[in-house]
């Protein structure tokens, strides 16, 4: 039974990266949607979402079938611990492409954003794609050392977040207080996108280095 | 070995229980400090939200230890199973009640809402105190027909946030676009306190019946 180990827990890996791949196209996809006010993108994102969460419920099994038949040690036992929350990770990540897409949908046919911040939030969505891309190529290799580029783009997008309040709170903010609202619950979805990317990294780091780790 | 299953399964109930115990202080504490304006109480949510993040932890380990040792079957996988779940929504919880307590701090010495909206806001609190009391006695009892009285309140709290949206973009809303930005998120943070006591329930459910329940 325990040749099967190694397979196994290459199962639980590649869901994972799979997972990161269908969350990487839904945030360039509710991105695409936000700038484009395109009700069907945003649609699409919606339902896509599905894939995620059943990969999520499937990972959770995958990592206790492996806890029960082949009592993991070390770096196994944390990857198969680990494995649970990588994907809670990434389907939070998921609900948040989700979130844009339902705001897109609330505010169609009126544009979701006002024209200029459109530059602002293609930021983040770049900022934010490359961040989940990151974090595939992090589950895949277990090269840690990409994690510090994920704090980069999660640095972006909180600077980000910050000048976007700032230009809502200014005297020259002129859309009233609804976009006011909209934009920034948008900007914190995005935010905390790149949050949820920062503690799968974290993840990883300890799967491969054994050393705690800041809490989520 | 196998004898030492129910008082390990017992003890991950037991941590469970315990952090809903404390998430329901924290949230209490969080509104009477958004209420009053109280820094040292908002303090005290913030540095208490360690305890939340390492019961999360010991549910893990216990759960996984349960799988390794006890290759639990039927109710007890899915207990097993769930408890990693439970405690990341509890962990959330906790999270949130702290994303209030922080916006206290931010805002302190200036009160955090405006006062018209200080009903509303108590109203918030006690839904979300009684929702996540409900979540301990789900999870103490596995008595899955109070998640009927959590719906109700987590109803409750999707009300209050859609009639605080109302109120923010009335005519009548005198407090700027600062004051709407700070209870809009305010509320959402109690709103999604309600999803996440929701989606422990489900999971209490699922463990119980083992019949499959809605993805949260």
């Amino acid at each position: 039974m325990r040749e099967d180990n190694p397979k196994r827990l290459e199962n639980i890996n590649a869901n994972l990266v799979f997972m990161s791949e269908l969350v990487g196209t839904a945030i360039a996809t509710a991105t695409t949607a936000l700038l484009t006010d395109d009700l069907s993108l945003a649609e699409q994102v919606i339902s896509n979402d599905d894939a995620v969460d059943q990969l999520n419920s499937e990972v959770e099994v995958l990592c206790f079938r492996v806890a029960a038949l082949d009592a993991p040690m070390a770096t196994d036992l944390r990857m198969v611990m680990g494995g649970i929350r990588m994907a809670t990770s990434l389907e939070r990540m998921g609900d948040l492409a989700v979130h844009i897409a339902k705001q897109v949908r609330l505010r169609y046919p009126n544009p979701s954003i006002p024209a200029d911040l459109q530059s602002t939030f293609q930021e983040m969505g770049d900022a934010a794609s490359k961040i989940v891309a990151e974090a595939g190529r992090v589950i895949q290799s277990r090269d840690t050392t990409l994690a510090d580029k994920m704090k980069q783009y999660d640095d972006t997008l909180d600077r980000l977040h910050r000048d976007l309040f700032t230009a809502v709170l200014s005297d020259s903010w002129s859309h009233g207080v609804e976009a006011a609202i909209d934009v920034t619950l948008l900007s914190r979805f995005y935010e905390r996108f790149g949050d949820h990317a920062v503690s799968l990294a974290r993840r990883v780091i300890y799967i491969v280095t054994g050393e705690p780790y800041a809490n989520n």
